[in-house]
C-alpha cells in the first residue's frame, strides 16, 4: 500500500491508509493507546487497543482506517484535528532510546546549551522546525526577488589568499605550503563581477573570528549578498534593498503563516517607505529623545540602534530604518564619499527591531579614485589584484548590500539569541558540541 | 531619459533611446565609427560620425535613434541584428585601459593560466559568461526540483570540529585555542537532519586538500546535496537522483538555448531510463569489450569510467549510467551493506560522459548496526556525536546523493578542465592568482 502523508489523511475518511512517521507522543489509557504520529506534513492522532509498547520519537508504520471524530472531540489546533486513525497494525521501524526530556511538550523549555547539545533531537520539535522552515523561505525569497530583477547567482569563494583590510578577526588555513584565509565577505568578488554580469547575487557563508560570546555573533553565518551596476545614485541601492526585504516579508507571510503563529511572531511593521536618516540626524534624534549626547560618535552603539528603531516605530510606524552617511574613514576603502562632504560616505546600514540587519551602499567605480583610497587606507595593491583589474577595464557606478540570514531569522521571529537561528551555530566555544581544550 | 536595455531596442524602431553598457568592439572607418555595445541583455550595433575616441571595454552611455537596417545588412547571428542605433551622443562613464588581448574575438583563445590571471576581464567574454549562466541554472534547477518534492533547504556548516574518517586531505583551521577543519562533505549533517525534517537538501561549498593538480579536482567546489527518509530501497534513491538530473537538463534546455549553441554544446543523451550496473557487471563488460581484466578491482579507474560510459552510449543510447554495489569496506561506515551479500553495499555513483558526477546510496539507519560499523571502521564515537544522537532516537531508512556543480557544468558543456567551470578556481597552486612561496 502506498504511504499516505498525515496531512492527506483528512481527505480519506473511511479509507484504509498506511502512515509512516515519528511517535510524537504516546498516551497510554490502559487498554486504549493514543499515538500522535508526526511526519513532514504534520501530526495526526492515532488510536488503538492492545498495542505493543512504543517509545516517543520511534519511527513507526501504522495502518488503519481514517475516521471522522465526533464534533466535541475535534481538535481545532491542528489541521488533521477532525479525524483520527483507528490503528489496525503498528510496526516499529526504528526504536528510540529513552528521551532525556519531554519532546512532546508545547515548549521545550531548555536552556541554550542543552538545546544545542541535543541538536539532532531538539530539531524534531515543531517550534524548532518552524524556525528553519522560515529561514529557508527567507533565503529562497532573497534569491527569487533578485532573479526577477535580472540578477545572476554566483558562487563566492570561501578560501581567499589575502586579507586586504587586516586580519584581526580572520581565520587562517594551512594550505599546502601556504597560509590562506576564510572569507569575511564576498564584497570584492561581487563588485568585480559587476564588471562582467552587471547584476549579481550570492548566498554564501562568511567567517569571522569573533573573540567574544555575544547573543548576536557567530563565527560562521549565511550572507545574502547583492551588487549591481548602472545606478544613478546610492538611493537606487536603498530602493533595491527595500524591494528585496519587502519581497522576503511577503513570502514569509504567504508561506509561513502556521510557523509564525506557532512561534507567536509577527512580521516587522513597515510603513509606505522605509525612512533614511543620516548618522548625524539619527544621533540628533537620540540626543533629543534621551539626552544622551552621541552626536560626535563615528557609529551607533547597540543602545543607539535600539533607540533609533524605537523612534522609527513610534514616529514612522516602521520597525525598519536605514542609516546612511557614516564617516568615510571609518568604513572600507571602496565606500563612495559624498561629493558634497567627502568626510561622510554613501554607506548604508539597515536596522530592524533594534539591530543591524545589513550593510551596503554605493562603491567607488573610478579606477584612479580607487587607487588613491587603496593608498590612503594603507592596503597593498597586489592583495586585491583581481578586484583592481576589473575597475582598470571599466565598471559602471555600482552598489549593493549584504543581509545576514541568521540575523533576519532571529529578528523576524523575535528570538533571543542568534544561536537559535542557526541549525549548527559556531562560536568561539562551540562547534556542534563544546570544544574541549 | 530612462535606460533602454539593448535587447529592448528592437521594439523601439524610430524612437530615441538611452543605452548604457560596455564597448564590446570599436570599428573605426575614418569618419564613421561602429560600436558594438554590450549590456546584460545582449549586444547591439551603434553607428556614428566624428565620435570621440573610445577604447574597448569602456563603459559608455549612448543616446540615439533606433533604425531598421536594410535587408542585406541584417545580422541574423544576434537578436538585435535587424536594427542599429544612430548615435546622437556618446559619453564615457568609465574608460578602460588598453586590453592585454582582443576581447572582441569570437573566441578568446587563451591558455588557461592567462584566462585565470585575467579572470575579472575574461569573464566579460560572452562564451565565459555563458558557462556561468548555465551553472546558475543548474544550481537553481537542483533546488527547484527538490522543493517540488517537499524537501527543505538547509545551511550546511563549513567549519567542523573533527574529521571522523581521517584527515589526509582535510584543511586545518586555527580556531582560537583549537584546531578545527573545513568540511569535505555535509554527509553526516544531512543524514542526521533526516531524523528531523525527513527530506533535506543543501547547496554548499566543500573543501579537499587535493595534493595534485588534475583537470578534474579543485580544493573548493560547490556540492549539491540531497538526503531523504522513508525509502523502500536504494532504488528509490536512484529514482530521485534521476528525476533531479532530468529536471536540471530540461531547465538548461529551456533557459539556456542561446548559451548551449554559443558554446557548441549539446546536452547529454538520455534514454527512457538510466541503466544501473553493479560494479562487477561493469567490470565484466569492460573485460569483454577491451580485454582489460579489471574484474577484481575495488573501484573503477578513470579509463574504466570512460569505457563504461562509451558502452552506455553505444548500447543504451545514454551518456549517463549508474554504478552500484562497490565493496562495502572501501566505502564510508554509513553505507548500507546488501543483505544478500554484505561484501558489497548500496552505494551508487552516477557517471556522465566518462567521469563521476555524483556519489550516493542508501545509508544505515539502525543505531546498533551503525555502532558496529563505527567500531569496525575504527572511528571514535565522540567525533560523530550529533550524528549518532539522531539515530539513537529513531531514523527511518534513508539515502541520498551529492552532485558536483562544477563537474556537471564541465561535462554538460564539454569543457576540458574543471577550472573553466569555476568562477574563481582554487587548487594547490592557485587562489585567484598563482600562490607565491
Amino acid at each position: 500500500m502506498e504511504r499516505t502523508l498525515v496531512a492527506e489523511a483528512v481527505k480519506k475518511i473511511g479509507e484504509k491508509v498506511r502512515l509512516e512517521g515519528w511517535v510524537n507522543t504516546v498516551r497510554d489509557h490502559g487498554k486504549i493507546t493514543f499515538i500522535d504520529l508526526r511526519d513532514r506534513s504534520g501530526i495526526v492522532q492515532c488510536v488503538g487497543s492492545d498495542l505493543e509498547k512504543v517509545s516517543p520519537e520511534s519511527v513507526v508504520e501504522i495502518t488503519g482506517i481514517v475516521a471522522k471524530r465526533p464534533e466535541k472531540l475535534i481538535n481545532p489546533k491542528i489541521k488533521t484535528g477532525s479525524v483520527e486513525i483507528q490503528i489496525e497494525t503498528l510496526k516499529v521501524i526504528s526504536a528510540a532510546a529513552e528521551l532525556p526530556f519531554d519532546m512532546g511538550a508545547e515548549d521545550l523549555n531548555l536552556d541554550l546549551p542543552t538545546l544545542l547539545n541535543y541538536r539532532a533531537l531538539t530539531l524534531r520539535h515543531k517550534k524548532q522546525q518552524a524556525i528553519f522552515k522560515v529561514q529557508a523561505v527567507i533565503i529562497d525569497a532573497f534569491r527569487q526577488s533578485l532573479l526577477k530583477k535580472d540578477f545572476i547567482e554566483f558562487q563566492a569563494p570561501s578560501i581567499i589568499s589575502a586579507v586586504p583590510e587586516g586580519g584581526a578577526e580572520v581565520f587562517k588555513i594551512k594550505y599546502f605550503d601556504h597560509e590562506v584565509y576564510l572569507s569575511q565577505s564576498p564584497q570584492l568578488y561581487k563588485s568585480l563581477l559587476v564588471g562582467a554580469f552587471e547584476r549579481v547575487f550570492s548566498v554564501n557563508h562568511i567567517f569571522r573570528a569573533e573573540p567574544s560570546v555575544t547573543t548576536r555573533h557567530l563565527t560562521e553565518v549565511t550572507s545574502l549578498d547583492a551588487e549591481f551596476g548602472f545606478i544613478d545614485s546610492w538611493k537606487d541601492v536603498i530602493d533595491m534593498e527595500e524591494y528585496v526585504v519587502r519581497f522576503i516579508f511577503s513570502e514569509v507571510e504567504k508561506k509561513c503563516g502556521d510557523e509564525l503563529s506557532l512561534l507567536g511572531a509577527t512580521l516587522p511593521k513597515l510603513s509606505d517607505k522605509i525612512s533614511v536618516l543620516k548618522l548625524r540626524e539619527a544621533q540628533e534624534i537620540i540626543y533629543k529623545r534621551t539626552g544622551r549626547d552621541v552626536r560626535a560618535e563615528k557609529d551607533l552603539a547597540p543602545e543607539d540602534e535600539r533607540e533609533i528603531c524605537k523612534w522609527s516605530l513610534e514616529e514612522k510606524g516602521s520597525d525598519l530604518v536605514f542609516i546612511s552617511h557614516f564617516p568615510t574613514k571609518k568604513k572600507p576603502f571602496y565606500v563612495y564619499p559624498d561629493p558634497s562632504d567627502p568626510t561622510y560616505g554613501f554607506s548604508v546600514d539597515l536596522l530592524g527591531r533594534g539591530v543591524e540587519w545589513s550593510s551596503g551602499g554605493q562603491r567607488l567605480n573610478d579606477y584612479k579614485e580607487i587607487l588613491e583610497h587603496v593608498k590612503e587606507w594603507g592596503l597593498k595593491e597586489e592583495d586585491i589584484e583581481l578586484f583592481l583589474q576589473s575597475f582598470r577595464y571599466g565598471v559602471p557606478p555600482l552598489g549593493g548590500f549584504a543581509l545576514g540570514a541568521e540575523r533576519m531569522t532571529m529578528h523576524i521571529l523575535e528570538l533571543k539569541n542568534i544561536r537559535e537561528a542557526s541549525l549548527f551555530p559556531r562560536d568561539m566555544e562551540r562547534v556542534d558540541l563544546r570544544l574541549s581544550k
